[in-house]
């Protein structure tokens, strides 16, 4: 039960993010421009980003829901589940092992990345840009991780829920669509 | 040295927040929100929120801003450092007792935040909207850690930087002014 008083209908951060919507806009916004918006990163580039952070965190609601949007991006499984199992024998380019590399060590601690790590990433292709979004995109999902987790946001146990909320963040962003989260209303809670 | 080209001029967060102005906006304006914005907690005591967190990252750039500005705001600075070395000894109330400790909590990860914690608040008076603030408000101060020490961004070492910042967060808030950081330009980087 979460550890606060939030629509019972409205699973994971869905819930947090009606229960207070002035925070919940520019939280939105962030994760729009920075998953959404224009980069030479693809959309399922940054989805494994924040994947393989939710997953280091252990936060179940965010890992379902993002390696099914990256999925979802990607048109097949098997790549998000290799990045999740081990980076470097995922089939991404050394770039993106690189940069994965590094969310993983920002979603420990930001101290954790170090010059090594960037300079790997910078010899295979990444460029300034990229390596902030990265990072900046880590960080994010440590507090998306941290927020769902510490009000013990539900998180549901059917599959299809998480399918649906995949195709509703890869078809409309997360920008808040007229009506909230409406449509996922008749989804079961488990 | 920052692991990106980031103006040298401007430390810490200034400098990442002026790199990238488009994802800055919202962070800046979440924070706005969080931190000054109507709460039944005082600037003081979400300044404090944001200073255990930084501390517990081990981030010495927010660190430092964040407890200069909670003791700009609380008038003194024995209450910060004493919330810093041990919540159940500090001179501040229950309430505020049992909201540093899931703060606190947050910052290792949301799942350690425990029925407990959040009931042990609840007793002390604490609204579920102050508990849903005290953990984004924690997560948030996540995010700026990881993103500062990701980055590695130049940390000052002269005190006065951290005064004329702490003066500019608590007398303008957390959005940006015109000029950007421009007036903090003459203070030493080292």
């Amino acid at each position: 039960m979460p550890h606060i008083e939030i629509e019972s209908h409205l699973p994971g951060i869905t819930g947090l993010l009606e229960y207070r919507k002035d925070s919940a806009a520019p939280i939105r916004e962030l994760t729009q421009i920075l998953l959404r918006g224009p980069s030479s990163l693809t959309e399922g580039e940054r989805e494994l980003i924040a994947s393989i952070v939710c997953y280091g965190n252990e936060c179940r609601f965010c890992t379902t829901a993002h390696t099914a949007a990256a999925n979802l991006l990607l048109g097949e499984t098997t790549t998000t589940a290799s990045v999740l199992n081990d980076i470097n024998t995922a089939p991404v380019s050394e770039k993106m092992k690189a940069l994965l590399h590094i969310a993983s060590l920002v979603q420990k601690s930001g101290k954790q990345v170090t010059e090594e790590a960037v300079q790997t990433a910078k010899n295979a292709g990444a460029t300034d840009l990229e390596i902030h979004d990265t990072v900046l995109i880590a960080a994010l999902f440590c507090l998306y991780n941290r927020y769902v987790d510490g009000l013990n946001a539900f998180t549901p146990g059917d599959p299809e829920y998480y399918k649906t909320l995949a195709d509703r963040i890869v078809h409309h962003g997360y920008t808040r669509l007229p009506g909230g989260y409406d449509h996922l209303k008749n989804n079961p809670v488990q």
